[in-house]
Order: C-alpha cells, then structure tokens, then sequence
C-alpha cells in the first residue's frame, strides 16, 4: 500500500524555507504530492535548500487560486489547527485519524491541509475540512513550525500504513541450554583466575546472571561471553606454565 | 510527571536555523534543558529567528567540550541515527524507546543525542550511546533534518509521559431515546413537508439512520436535527394557513 493517493495542502505559505522543509518531511515519509492554495511569491533558494534530496516534491507542486480548489478532488479532508476554538472540541490527533486517511486513500484522493504561518486556517477554509487533527502538546506553547506539524501528520500516517520494516536482530535469541554452558564456562574461569572462592560462587553467579539477563542475550553474545573466558583461562594457565620455568615472575607476563 | 530530567544534546550543529528549530519544538512538547557538545560557530540571528517563542531554552542552553561530558550526568543515553551500519540491528523506534526513557528520568537524567547535519554521530560517541534510536522512514530517504528528527522524539516523548488530555465532547454523546424521539420528529416532518409518502417512509428512515448513524451523535447534535425537523413542520403549516387565506399561492411565502 502506498501513501501517493494522500496530498499535503499548504495554504499561503510564506516562508520558503518552511516550504522546503514540507518537501523533505514528505520524501521522508513516502507522500510525493504538494499542492500550495492561495499562493504567495517565496524563497525559492531557501526551499531548494531545505528541501535538500526532495527538490522533486518542491518542482512538481501544483499551485490552487483557493484551497476549495485544491482539494476539490479528495474525500476525507483533514485540516490541522493548534488554535482552541469553535472546532477544538471535534479534533482528534493525528494518530487517531492516521488509519481513517489510510484508509480513505485506498480508493481515492485525501488531504493534509496546513494554514499560514501566522494566521492558521480560516473558519471558511476549516468548513472545507471532513476532519480536524489538533497535535498534542503542552498548553504553553501548542504553535508547531508548519513543517514540524507537516512532520508528525506524516510520520503517523507512514506508520499506520505499516511501511516500516522493524528492525531485527540477525542473531536470535539464546536458547537456555547454549546461555547455561556459558555460565558454566565462567564460573570455571571465575574460579581458574582467582576472582572468587568456591564458597562465595553460588553468590558472585547469582549477580552475575541478574547483570546479563537485565536484556535478551543473542547467540552472538554468548559466543562473546564464552570467548572471554575461556581466554581469562588460557592466560591464567600461560601464568602458570612461567610461573613454573621462572619462578617468582608469574604476572609480568599477563600485562 | 515532567520531562524537565530529559536534556537534548546537539552534536557541533552547523545550522542556526537548526538550533533555533530544536528549540521551538522542545518548547512545545514540554522539554527545557538543551545541550551542545564541541560547538562550533552558528548564526545566532537565524537561530533566534527559528526558536520563535522558545528563545528561553535557546538562551540557557549549556555547552560542554564533547559529547563525553555533556551526558557525564545521563543515566539512559539514546543516541539517533540514520545510519544502515553497525548499529543498525540493535536500533529501536522513538515509540519502543520513549517509555523506557520517561521512566528513566524519573529518579535521574536522561538524553537524547542527535549528530552533526552532514556527518551525524562518529562511532566513538555512538559507544557512548545505552540505545539506538532510528526514525521510521522510506528507505528512499532516511535522512531527516536535525530538527525534524528532535520533534519526532520529543513527540512520541510528550505522548508517553500521558501529559496530553485527549479533547472531550463537551457534549455527551445522545442516548437512544432522544435519538429515537429525534427520528420520529424527522418521519412526521418529511411526510408533512411532502418528502416522502407514507408508503416508501420505512425505506426513506432506514437511509437517513444509516447517514446519521456514520458517527457518534451528541444531545447538541440531536437538538440541531429536532430543530430542523420542527422548523420544516412551522413552516409546511404556515404555508397551508396562506393557502387557506390566498388560493393559489401556496410555495410563494416559503421561498
């Protein structure tokens, strides 16, 4: 599934470099479509530059005399505002509309809409939207940068449409049989090397097992844990064999 | 709970603008302590520009020589990262790392660590790094602008802390029986206003029913429809009235 069928609608935007930075928050994202409504001359040095890689979005927009215009097309219409009036009590945030839009552009047109930097959305042009996103945040300052409001409207909607990949570790996860060699391996080396007693063992494992199990231990790790010690043996046992030819010297060597 | 024990940590950023940007989303998502570690030059003027109405954090913010001291202090240190290399495999999203970083900064500091603009983190300071945070992306673009990357984080931060109060209907939403009488009101009017006859009025109700039933109906809601309803009612009656006084000229009036 892909996010084409979605387009971000800027009305009279005036900055350039806000411009550029919608570009890229949407290359970033997978959107491809800005339509700008009502526009105003920018920048276009500081758009090309904060557009960065996504200068492609920024030369193919397409330009509205009015935002009833640019989303003529769409079905759900969503208008993103931070001012808490007439409509404060209809919004909902953008996660929980990001399936709707999703949704919705399986089988036609939708749109992000996003008001001027100083003025937002007027009440004719919010009577345009089907759907009010208001972000959260804190009440001192609810203004978002347009193209950090652009940010999180598409940062939602590429996860709800489930185009992220989670990471996977190559390495899975120890199994217990594999993880209880390696203990077994450190408490022989513990012991070899002189770091506990016999009779403090049982006690000096338990933290030591609390210490490697805070987090999943792959494969991976157990081999770097039992590769550990059974060089700390290798060199303790190296230890002894000098020790036994020069007597009196048995250190020096390990350093 | 605060995210006051959450600081932001800038890796000699070269832009400005940037800064100020950072600073304008922390703002809004409720975090205050900003941090540049090895800082080099930048155009503060930009910076104030971009900081907008956050120029508070802009101003105290604190620099150290390196990254090593600026998260001296920092129990959890989550370092951000593009990057598809070595640390790829152990890299979580801001959403599976923010409740372990709130809870964290309960009882002590915690960080979030963002690279330089064009070379990010070298693996020195991503060693100093207990996670890896990656940002959910297209694999066409992974690189965010700085700024963007900060509001992500802070975002899925502010939404963890449960500092945001999802908006409330201040309307409840309406019970059965208003909808019902509601219902009854709309039949009686669209068969004395001439709608619909009293043969297809079970088939006419079901379609309206399916329409106001796409979404919760509130009291308020439901008394706009009642309104509605009784209006047409009014104004159908006045109409015969006329008609009775003056034969013949029985829409003019309703026009």
């Amino acid at each position: 599934m892909s996010l084409k069928n979605i387009k971000v609608v800027l009305v009279s935007p005036i900055y350039g470099g806000n411009v550029g930075s919608v570009c890229r928050a949407m290359a970033n994202m997978g959107l491809s479509d800005l339509a700008i409504a009502a526009s105003r001359p920018i920048n276009m040095d500081e758009a090309r530059m904060m557009a960065c890689h996504a200068t492609e979005i920024l030369d193919n927009r397409t330009e509205f005399p009015s935002l009833a215009e640019a989303v003529a097309d769409c079905g759900v219409v969503m208008g993103a505002t931070a001012r808490r009036g007439l409509y404060r009590q209809h919004a909902r945030t953008p996660r929980e509309w990001a399936t709707k839009v999703v949704e919705a552009a399986r089988t036609g047109w939708a749109a992000l809409v996003f008001g001027r930097e100083d003025n937002g959305l007027t009440n004719e042009e919010m009577a345009l939207c089907t759907q009010i996103i208001q972000i959260p945040t804190t009440e001192e300052y609810p203004s978002l940068n347009v193209a950090q409001a652009v940010m999180i409207c598409c940062y939602e909607l590429f996860i709800a449409n489930g185009s992220y990949e989670p990471l996977q570790e190559k390495s899975p996860e120890a199994p217990s049989d594999l993880r209880e060699r390696m203990f077994v391996m450190w408490r022989d080396s513990l012991l070899r090397i002189g770091f506990m007693k016999e009779n403090k063992a049982d006690h000096m494992m338990h933290g030591l097992r609390r210490i490697l199990s805070r987090g999943a231990l792959t494969v991976d790790d157990v081999h770097i844990l039992m590769g550990i010690a059974r060089q700390a043996v290798w060199n303790a046992e190296r230890g002894d064999r000098n020790s036994e030819n020069k007597d009196g010297e048995q250190m020096t060597e390990t350093h």
